[in-house]
């Protein structure tokens, strides 16, 4: 029998951890669980990826419990099946849990090779702005030196005066591919999690020959989290309500029901063009209720708290300073 | 003294090593060096660093030399001037040379956090195609998957079928900064190389909302290299020739001279939107001679051999397969 190496916190989760959704074997191995990433306070930048008890519970320090495991929410994904088995058996352990008062939560994943992002995905976005609804994914990116993390604050950059908010859905690849098919699709992604793709709207559709690379990716303007949900732990990823608030207001409410291309047609589009790789973040185009479609329209100002909340996944809450 | 761990090859090129270049105190820390990243044939998949005896000539295995240095480019700038004066150190030993028949070169950098590519970067480039001078840089990305080395080959993927050529002055970020000043930005570039920033046309200008990640970041797409030549080791980046050639022929005759916004320029000008870090690479932007705005247009087709070379900086050669 392997020992934890941990210091003993509590078995008060252990027997609510076999949720019946993991008899549904679809898309990624068949793991249940809540992935983080996150800090002890006050170990400066010592990174552990951790496993949630539940929704803002204690947190199982995944390298406590067993030492040969990686750091990084990437690292262990790239380990595939050996590694999210070690995190389920760390889950189910009970022990090496740290309580969320003693760590700071960082996006569940940091350093992806690549940060995808799908344009005018919903169809409810595309009426808003009597937008043709498209035939094609509209796919641009964000550097990763943009990811932020869940609670993270926003930094309103001096160079723009139009910073929006967009809820999203993200998911995240959990193993290498190309020219993946649309029915093996989900098999490839290891989980979803809640992203805000803030963008400063005057770079992004008036300035830099209308590329809208710069115009979304100032540093922060990705925050990402609260947890990777693996894709067996979310009932159904394409019906799931979608909400943003802006200092407590609702401003975007709506599903993924309206996503144009979901989840599966977006890995097997982007596999056509690259490799796909563990740790790759899509992030998956907005509903309407963005700032610059409102009449007048409405942007981040210091001090305002946006809050990014989807069904079963979480939410992220960010101050902009 | 510290008795380096590799078999001895030759002192040939010992004193070949103390270039007059040297003198010339001007950005990356004064250092004067062809850094290479390169395996051994038959060893699979271990990366090494290398440093360049002379264009073409044998490799310094750095690890060899030294053993507690890293195996790749980006662990090498990240640590700073202990790495890059152990490299020369290494080079002026004369000790641990691989000769070139037994090594495969691969790109000098493998997955940088960006890529970032300049658009409509060259006067006559404009001028090919009647379109304004830019009044601010144009700012797009490939995504780090699309990096290949200097002699591999271009893959045409079966989605386009206006696949282009683009020789590209690149350079390579060697210290983290953000807002970094115009008159400090070479001080935070680590050297340059050649770049081909192959274009699928069909998808960048057609297609994707005319975003043009997508046609310009497929697999293979952005050929790099031979060698990562030290800022201090280039005479003027201002002033070197660039050229393409497809099967032999010149398609692309320019100089650096063209470009609108020059190195010190990017570096400003990206910063101010996100943090660079060691390995960022920057591609420039290519001159006139592209396929595209032949009359005929002229696109790659398997078979092709593309050289793309830059003063200097030496040639990268590769087959369209």
């Amino acid at each position: 029998m392997r020992l934890p190496l941990c210091s003993f916190y509590s078995f008060r989760h252990f027997l609510s951890q076999s949720p019946a959704a993991a008899t549904q074997r679809r898309g990624f191995k068949g793991i249940v669980m809540r992935l983080v990433q996150f800090r002890h306070r006050g170990d400066g930048d010592g990174i552990r990826v951790g496993v949630e008890q539940g929704e803002g519970l204690g947190v199982v320090d995944l390298k406590a419990f067993d030492p040969s495991m990686p750091s990084t929410m990437r690292e262990l994904l790239e380990m595939g099946d050996r590694g999210l088995e070690c995190a389920q058996r760390a889950l189910e352990s009970g022990q090496c849990v740290v309580k969320r008062a003693q760590i700071q939560l960082l996006s569940p994943v940091l350093a992806p090779e690549k940060v995808v992002c799908v344009g005018m995905n919903y169809r409810d976005h595309c009426l808003e702005q009597n937008a043709p609804i498209p035939k094609e994914p509209i796919i641009f990116s964000k550097f990763p030196s943009a990811i932020t993390g869940p609670y993270d604050d926003i930094i309103l950059p001096s160079e723009s005066k139009e910073v929006d908010w967009e809820v999203e859905l993200a998911f995240v690849i959990g193993r290498r591919g190309k020219h993946i098919k649309e029915e093996d699709a989900l098999s490839y992604v290891a989980g979803f999690t809640v992203a805000n793709d803030v963008s400063a709207r005057d770079w992004q559709m008036k300035r830099n020959g209308k590329q809208w690379l710069l115009g979304k990716t100032f540093d922060s303007f990705c925050p990402l989290g609260p947890a990777l949900v693996t894709t067996d732990a979310v009932t159904d990823p394409d019906n799931l309500g979608v909400r943003c608030l802006v200092n407590g207001e609702t401003v975007q409410s709506s599903s993924t029901a309206q996503m144009i291309f979901k989840t599966p047609a977006l890995v097997a589009w982007v596999s056509k063009f690259v490799t796909l790789t563990p740790g790759d973040v899509f992030l998956t185009g907005t509903p309407p209720g963005v700032g610059v479609f409102r009449k007048p329209p409405v942007f981040l100002k210091k001090g305002d708290v946006v809050e990014c909340q989807i069904d079963q996944l979480g939410s992220i809450i960010n101050k902009v300073v």
